[in-house]
């Protein structure tokens, strides 16, 4: 019965990784595999261009310790892919050949996981149906660091992301600390999120105070100002001997120019695409003459599932399994979404909401996150976030390594003639 | 009777700090309050300086909840300092000042916790008793992440920033692998150890064979061909589709120049103290256009106490309660050190060296450990390495963050009516 009945599903990584999107394969692989309307399993290798390139993973032959082993693996398993479809009027190949493809390997279930990107690629091929005749149900399954997904009261990724940040910011707060009375005064860490400042307000959650670091926050929302911030970092060392500064990659300037692209050039005249860490430093060392340090999280902070927030996993696996459950009820073009009903005890559950609602849009840290003085966080923004960086879930070890897994990625046999180029 | 025979003992951080050196400080204090010969214990704050300033911490005030919690807690709880005693004959004011001190407080151990320059400092001080007629019984407790004192097996911090490192390679190595086929193809990072290449060495231990990341390791001890360098990067993606690069801050040319003093200026044409990575990541850049990103751990790999080795924990807490054991049973200017008994499986025994021997001198990486090609690490490397990140030993959480402890700090009332500048 089931076997002519049902359909096969089509899973793929897409955009940036993170420290739990292997936590939502499982969650999709896991559910997908005992769900009775669904027949083979199969993942895209690269995202949607494992899709059109017919480059497909048999995920029925990966043990089921594998699966199980991806919800402690960082990173896209599957492999990931930076690829934006165009329009269907724009590219109707690409389109056609999805169809080819899911044609020939009887795909009916789409799921694909990333971000905002992401869930406009997913929106699109939702549309097939409609537009072209051949129907698939397609759930996108959140996922990004950056936590700007709007309509889900978190994104999976974010709150490990976060975890990282808050417990870096504390231990090396405690370090520069030490060593201030002789040495460094002053230290920035630099954090990702290019246009929302979610993972450099998690940095936040380090201290409580202002003695505590760190003790200036440089938002993206926030336009920079030199002579204001110069200040705060002077009256900061005054006070407490020292300062701690985490600063978003999209810290600018309040005509939209970047602090990282302060036009740094090298020995040859080269412009210098480097960190906004450096530039502030430096900007300190010019105007105060304080012995500085900085670092760059840069991957390290998305990819340290060895610190992951219990929380985070916990959810992500959760939004993987309810695509699925929503996929074989017959939902198309809707993505899982994370209601909170309270925040201390935390409370959470599943909901969903419309691929459209939430495809290219993006949610910025709202004004009341934001402390009046611009450089640090409110108590509600505390409050929201720090359910989100909630336990830990410690990854197994082997030779004093975490022991992540591998997938074997068996190609499944090509049915097509035809080669697509991406 | 003890409290009339006994003499006091001070104890302080000196160098930069490390994830465990607080443990070093568990095992002096621990190990001190319970020795009959020992009165009381103080602690500088800042290293020496708190000697000659007379700013000396009562560790006695403290409760034995926090001295445990020191076990936990990354960087130095006292304050640490870089801050070198001149020799007698050129600065005798120093000394005079510390048997000042040393006389007002009864104190007769000194427990000195840092590295080859502190064990410098440590060794004048043992000698105050000859030429200045104040015997006091000096000790140094090993600490130094970068792992180059001599005459013992491995020095407390090294093995948890190793830990770090590794772990670290493995995880954003598995990041760049899922983003390739789109995106980054090359990832650097930066990792301490100016001279000497021992952690970046334990990027090594994040993969094995040439496949796994990371795929080539820039060491100190090996002067830096860029050529050469460039080949191996382009002969990696074309093999593997990407390249995972650690490099040491203080690679080199053969002229002795550091690759992170390229002579990068900011847009006004003042020198950049910047990192190495941002130089080796536009390296790349500029010869193969690849997509890069970069990262510099700086002191997030230091204080990363989350990720501390278990062995490295237990050996920063063994010197320090063995350097009180030999103290108290007179043995003077010396430090004790890490015996490796057996690699697989590992045993280790606390044996202890003259601080003369240590003082002031590097262990650099032996060529056996670097591999023939020059970018990783020998078998035996590892055979070395591997014991040392052996072990978990998570710290307790609370809210979602490592629950650190902070000392009460109370001071010991002054004596003197002198102040003394440093």
């Amino acid at each position: 019965m089931k076997k002519t009945a049902s359909r096969n599903a089509f899973y793929a990584q897409s955009g940036g990784v993170s420290a739990v999107i292997n936590a939502s394969a499982c969650g999709v692989i896991e559910t997908a595999l005992r769900s009775r309307p669904i027949g083979k399993v199969y993942a895209g290798r690269h995202g949607i261009i494992g899709a059109l390139t017919e480059d497909l993973i048999d995920v029925g032959r990966e043990s089921a310790a594998t699966i199980r082993a991806l919800r402690h693996t960082p990173a896209g398993a599957f492999g990931s892919a930076r690829f934006k479809l165009k329009g269907i009027d724009q590219n109707r190949a690409e389109y056609e050949r999805l169809i080819e493809v899911f044609r020939a390997h009887n795909i009916g279930y789409f799921f694909y996981n990333g971000g905002n990107d992401s869930m406009d690629t997913a929106l699109k091929v939702s549309q097939i149906g409609a537009s072209l005749g051949f129907p698939v149900t397609c759930v996108g399954v959140p996922k990004t660091v950056d936590n700007d997904l709007p309509h889900t009261d978190c994104c999976p990724g974010f709150g490990s992301v976060a975890k990282y940040v808050a417990v870096s910011t504390r231990e090396a707060g405690l370090d520069v600390a030490s060593m201030a009375r002789t040495s460094t005064k002053v230290f920035v860490l630099e954090v990702m999120g290019r246009h929302a400042g979610w993972i450099a307000a998690a940095g936040g959650l380090a201290g409580r105070g202002p003695a505590a670091p760190p003790h200036l926050i440089l938002f993206p929302e926030v336009p920079f100002e030199q002579q204001k911030f110069l200040e705060r970092v002077r009256a900061c060392v005054d006070a407490y001997g020292y300062c701690v500064i985490v600063v978003s990659e999209g810290a600018a300037y309040a005509d939209g120019r970047f602090l990282a692209d302060a036009g740094t050039r090298d020995a040859f005249g080269h412009t210098q695409l480097g960190g906004v860490a450096p530039v502030v430093a430096n900007m300190v060392r010019e105007a105060h003459g304080y012995k500085y340090h900085w670092a760059v999280a840069d991957y390290l902070q998305r990819s340290a599932r060895h610190i992951a927030s219990r929380v985070d996993v916990e959810q992500a696996y959760a939004v993987g399994k309810a695509a699925v459950e929503l996929a074989v009820k017959g939902v198309n073009a809707v993505m899982p979404t994370i209601v909170r009903k309270r925040s201390k005890p935390y409370r959470w559950v599943i909901g969903h909401v419309p691929l459209a609602a939430v495809a290219n849009k993006e949610k910025k840290l709202p004004p009341e996150y934001i402390r009046e003085d611009s450089f640090g966080i409110t108590a509600a923004c505390r409050r929201y976030l720090e359910p989100l960086i909630a336990g830990e879930a410690y990854p197994p070890y082997r030779d004093g390594l975490p022991d992540y897994v591998h997938i074997r990625g068996v190609a499944v046999r090509r049915k097509l003639k035809t080669d697509f180029k991406v």
